[in-house]
């Protein structure tokens, strides 16, 4: 380091591109363009300081020492000239980062996790659209318990296991997909962004995923289909009280190559009580000019939820599963299988799959947890796993959530309240969502010691914490007499 | 779509009734009265557009496709002539909602579960009233677990069962009631309402329930059943230390054909310390004007509930049991049994049901919870609700805790402090409460996949996160000799 | 009622004490003085309208025709004159309450539970007194188990047992007490009231309950038997690494009639780090003068408890016990097991007695709580109930936590900081304090159905909640060799 | 006590010193200098007085007695002459403490714990550095159930035992250290001190424990062992993609003496996704002048933790600990176990040593707590204890958390971020920090009745809160085939 040439600060300063970058420490000015990709830290740090002063930064966590350690002789380039500093040099590089308004969206590339677009959603939704997306049934404790009983759950990380390349692809009914992860089918995307479900289905077309869509779209399946037409969805079924309207959802969807399954819904036999909800519409109707008899019928509240599902047939049997089948050739799953009994049930009659599902915590309050379900299933009838698929959703917030799912004999899981936040930001907001959650998944498999999904096992997870939640007897009998016990309903 | 006439503010928004309702979205004129009754959202939510420009609102949740779709094409009925807008037609439809002040009670229909109705008396009932109610006994430990352990109850939902129509007509002792609720008795309600336990019995008569009434009811028999003639009560007798005067009661019972039992307390042997009731006696009492020796006396506090109970005799054995039934013809049953010993006993003694109750936990802290001393019967002396009916009270709150009771082999629940609070709005307030309690019970009902209650059973619970609460082993014997392993106590 | 002579507000208000009492209720005067005593709301209500309205009160809570059927109309006076109404007579009877500053001690009279005076104490007294009071080891989960373990274990209440007498006498090492509770040895009560531990040994001889009295006291054992002559006292010993100073303390034990046994404290072979305590001394130190090497020596901190334990001997065995029977003839018990191992050898060493103790969570953090020590001494060693006399301090707060220590076997239950926090108020506060205690432990028993201490067992209880805390198999065997599996350490 | 001599303000205040200290009690004069070091309060106390009036300090802990008792008559000096006393003798002795401001740190001698000084560093540290040290992956539950799971084992302590010497000298690896504890090795301590990792040598040099450094430490290992000659180190490798680095790294550490050991780290096979430090770096990153495609790359954030990980090869495998056996002839061990499956492998395979640890809950959350990692060795494979060393880090924080290591079988525990936060101070903060554990491991060992750590065994512990999260089965068996029951992954 002979070569003590004075440099200006107008000289340094036009070498500040990641194609020819200097910067300068403790006076010395150093040439670092090749060194860049090398930097453990990363480059994005130093071309913070391209062309210019980066002492500070770097005392802040290196020793003197390292820079010469590091770098060859010939990339000094010389001293600074002290005497060509002026203000433009001297000023911080930092850029404050301005506070935003609470009500406006954040940038979509400062929102890192799933809770982070529940949270915009919160403050940036209208009213009614939040209490409809996130209500629960009455006291929400199976909404919250979806996700803890995840949190309960521990793995079992084996290491020095060659986790270089990882794979999820995951074939769901024959398709193949990027992910073991779907959108669920949700209503009204357009309540959170003019796109609504097309904007989904985009995202979905860009990342390999599928997609579910519900009667209560607010676009067709022609237009999702339109919007984006290599995308694979399953169409979830309402089926009405007049079954002819659900005959000819059916036929719409045998006549779309893009519906890959049906999934009917066996979880909302009912509407269940979404509190949120019901508050909104309590406090609208009080404004809505009605004539008095119409008012009076209207008293125990119903909120959108509520509302919208005045035509799903409460009388829905085992027996109308035939129905169904007459009317499409496509897989036919069930959404909505709650007790490792109704799972048998399904498999002895001959579904295609079923969707482990309490409505995310949505119609019946203390319904079990999904994540608890699939426990149950694996405790009390494994063979279900042999004959059809089980996919799970309600509670999913992390790749680690995906993996446990899966390990626990899921063929993929679905996220459907995540995926209506993340739709907040349009196409982009759930792309984004989607590679966080991938992102997330490939770290946890790597960090668990598996590479592909086929290696997933129960054996990779301790559920000594709610293992006591899972039940180990068969639940109530199909059809049964009257029950034993309760003296006042034999009278 | 050929006819484009154009159409008037003014005419339009003469089409602004149910039996007669325009529209207008992106400029076209659709009218919807016959579509009213057939909108998934509900009729409400167009009705608040009837007449009027519905674009914002639509859009929100509709592709613009769905309005062609849905409507045959001679509902259309013109186009908006955009020059006849004026400042009224332009004038957003939302009302504000008014902000109540803390201490008014809000609108009746806004109140949507038993919570609400506690929320509500705790601002708007003095404070005397709001501390007697809501008191329990010292560290409200047993009056908080009443409600958590019904929550830490699971259910086990099955689907794909025509659940249509559903029944939850209840005989209780042998009459027939429209839901298996029963109203506590409680005192003292006219503190809440000038009606009080009136009001109480007028809405049990339109809702066709039970009321418990009690020695310290507001109003006299007699008059209760002025107030409502054809509702069913039965008597809670707490037995006089002047067992004449108790026998006075059960000979006025006997006479009153609308009392159809006599529920004897036992849970409240002494009266407990409910502190927060004893607080406002012990401010109170620093500006009473009394003699040193009286106020001496009064040194523990010792708030309503407890001087109100100054009557009532520790004495009372089982022995006592066959003196009442010498006083009354009219089925006994025992109030606030908390242990399968006792219920056995009360089994063995003839009685014709027991309601397990520890006194909504005024009582004794740390007393179990009522729907555990359930699930202590149902597991050490099933036999017991073969021949006697069995009651439960204490943090019923939900249609979902009157289904767990039930499935745990209850014929009936009871709820006391909600329908106080509830009376807080006189007889509409008890009504809406009941009405409140019907949809949750059947919703629930529903969704666990049952549609009469002789179809509950134990089988559709998971109890898990509270068995290891339920005592398996028999209690303290009756009368038995020197206590083992006390050494001190044997001196 | 034919009578209707009218009655001025003068001659109405001279009514107006316990034995001459006339109240108005609805302008009709009427003389209350024989029903006073009958009011199943007590006298105290009616008392505050002697001679005066009461329409208001009254309405709030009867019926208008309870008045007429209660009361004879001999007792009819008449009617109010409403012209004779003056500003004297409309105003209002309720005083309002005042707000006390919050450093102010309120009147003794509205504390009602023991948390009450703990709170008073926090605010009144200063910093150095409440944090080595209240302060415990490092992170207090002792601490608070030892509270919350109590809360954790349920009563299984018996119902229909006469429980009109209930008797608390309770016999101690020979001795008559009137409750199975005694005042723990504290040291330093000066700190909170000047008369410190005299003030509490005379509220022990007026309620007739012993009082334990450690080295530590601000007042010698002549100074409190001077002050208290009939109190009894049993003298807890930490012996002094010089031994002839124990010596004496136990000759002048042996001589003081007053003291009726000695307890060897076991439980703090070394001062436990008390956070709270060393922080204001840490503060403190900062403005003392002192040379730099004490300074240097002073780093640890060290707060009031840690430096007024300098002189205990840490080297004290078991065969230490024999030289203090050389040197007194009284009972000799241990203070500080915390293990059922320790129990059965204090046993086996022919001990009078043992106190179940962690010193209330102050000298190990996640040492077991107190409660926790006698479930496993009931599971592992009963045989020690038979053989010697168990007691238990650390986390009694309650009457219910003296029944439940007494239900699993112990004869006795001590109370420390309460009873410090109480001297607050003097002897009057600890009387208090005594009083309150009763009264929860009377209440406790009738409600569970028992009149004696004897009827106590531990099947009036249930353990499910803190069962998986108890210990069941043998704990490190005394004097054992090299530890297994601790490879490190056999090097 | 008959001399009565008047002594003034001024004569007094002569006698201020340890070697001379005079107070007045009560207007009386006492010489208590000899009496200093018997004080059971402390000397402190007393001298705060020296030479001044000490009444009102004494008064609040001793009755008046205690001064006469306790003295000689001829350490009575005179009587205070009160015309003597002037504002200088009146003003109040104790110096009012400055409150600081919140981003300036107290002096060192006011912290007494690992927590105070994780709480000044939260306060006094940027945010970049916060961040980097604090966070921990995504929802922090592995981080937090670190800590909780050793404050949920409890403690069974042993009374009686002599525990006048305790000794903590600990052999790791065969050296001798002077106690079971080390510094963990954590990246960028430059970030918080100047000094750094430097800091932290010099620190374990004057107290005899052991250094752990790592691939990102901000100094050199030579520059580390200039610092600190006699500091024994052991050097935890990330072996690098580019094997031949991470070979050269090997030949270094065999070269230095200082180094006695390498610790391979396979907890780290991808980096965890630390959210608080993305956080920073993606607010960072909005203000960092890059190239579009290299913005798009940066999407998914990538905090401090991640960009330095980048040459972490994630393609390590049980294979590879062969090469790192060729390349030194240093004890190898491995740091990141996690399951008792791989601590047994480690055996097999021969190493020296295993550090259970997950990183702080840094890299895959939910991965099991070490703590529990041990506990499940214990239960599972105990021989692997007799044949290797076991450490743990992770959520130590307290002496008692070293204790229960060590009792369940390891060797020795590391602590790593409250080194970090400790260097906040330098050299002198860590030597205060390893003060302060070791001063907290002798009380809790003492406190339990040991007095060596080959004496601490299981036995001394009970684990009944924290079982049920111990695996008893074997994890998923390496190299294996298709999962079982995921019919999905079978396609």
């Amino acid at each position: 380091m002979t070569d003590q040439k004075l440099l200006s600060t107008q000289q340094i300063s036009t070498h500040n591109s990641p194609d020819d970058c200097w910067v300068v420490v403790d006076k010395q000015v150093w040439d670092v363009t090749d060194f860049l990709e090398e930097h453990p830290g990363g480059s994005t740090i130093i071309l913070k300081y391209a062309g210019n002063d980066a002492t500070e930064a770097y005392s802040e966590v290196h020793a003197p020492s390292v820079m010469k350690t590091n770098l060859q002789a010939d990339k000094f380039k010389g001293v600074l000239d002290e005497s060509t500093i002026d203000a433009e040099w001297a000023k911080p590089s930092t850029v404050t980062a301005k506070t935003l308004p609470d009500n406006e969206k954040p940038p979509l590339g400062t929102l890192i996790n799933s809770h982070d677009f529940e949270v915009v959603a919160s403050k940036t939704a209208n009213n009614k659209t939040w209490a409809f997306y996130s209500s629960a049934a009455t006291d929400l404790i199976t909404r919250d318990a979806n996700k803890s009983c995840f949190d309960r759950i521990w793995f079992r990380p084996r290491v020095l296991r060659n986790v270089r390349a990882v794979e999820t692809r995951t074939k769901i009914l024959g398709g193949d997909y990027k992910l073991p992860l779907f959108v669920s089918p949700a209503a009204m995307a357009k309540l959170i962004h003019p796109e609504g479900e097309c904007a989904i289905a985009r995202a979905c077309e860009s990342k390999g995923i599928m997609q579910g869509i519900s009667n209560n779209s607010s676009y067709t399946m022609d237009e999702l289909r339109t919007a984006a037409p290599s995308t694979d969805f399953f169409f979830q079924l309402y089926v009405n009280r007049d079954r002819e309207k659900s005959a000819a959802l059916l036929r719409q969807c045998s006549a779309n190559p893009n519906i890959k399954a049906i999934f009917v819904t066996v979880d909302a036999a009912w509407p269940g009580k979404r509190e949120a909800d019901e508050r909104v519409k309590a406090d609208e109707s009080l404004s809505v000019p009605m004539s008095p008899s119409k008012a009076q019928n209207d008293k125990k509240g119903g909120g959108l939820g509520r509302v919208m599902a005045g035509f799903i047939d409460p009388g829905l049997t085992w027996e109308d599963l035939k129905w169904v089948r007459q009317h499409t050739h496509k897989p036919v799953c069930l959404k909505g299988v709650m007790s490792a009994d109704d799972a048998r049930m399904a498999m002895e009659a001959g579904l295609d799959g079923i969707l482990l599902s309490n409505h995310g915590g949505r119609n019946l309050d203390t319904s079990p947890p999904s994540i608890i379900t699939l426990l149950e299933i694996q405790r009390r009838c494994p063979e279900v796993f042999e004959r059809m698929e089980v996919y799970v959703d309600s509670g999913i917030r992390r790749g680690t959530d995906i993996l446990k799912a899966v390990c626990l004999g899921a063929t993929a899981v679905g996220m459907g309240r995540s995926m209506l936040f993340a739709t907040n930001y349009g196409k982009e907001g759930v792309e984004h969502l989607v590679d966080i959650m991938q992102d997330e998944l490939e770290t946890a498999m790597r960090n668990i010691g598996i590479t592909s999904l086929d290696q997933a096992s129960p054996d990779l997870l301790h559920t000594g914490d709610v293992d006591h939640l899972v039940p180990t007897t068969a639940s109530h009998p199909y059809a049964r007499g009257v029950a034993k016990g309760r003296r006042g309903a034999k009278l």
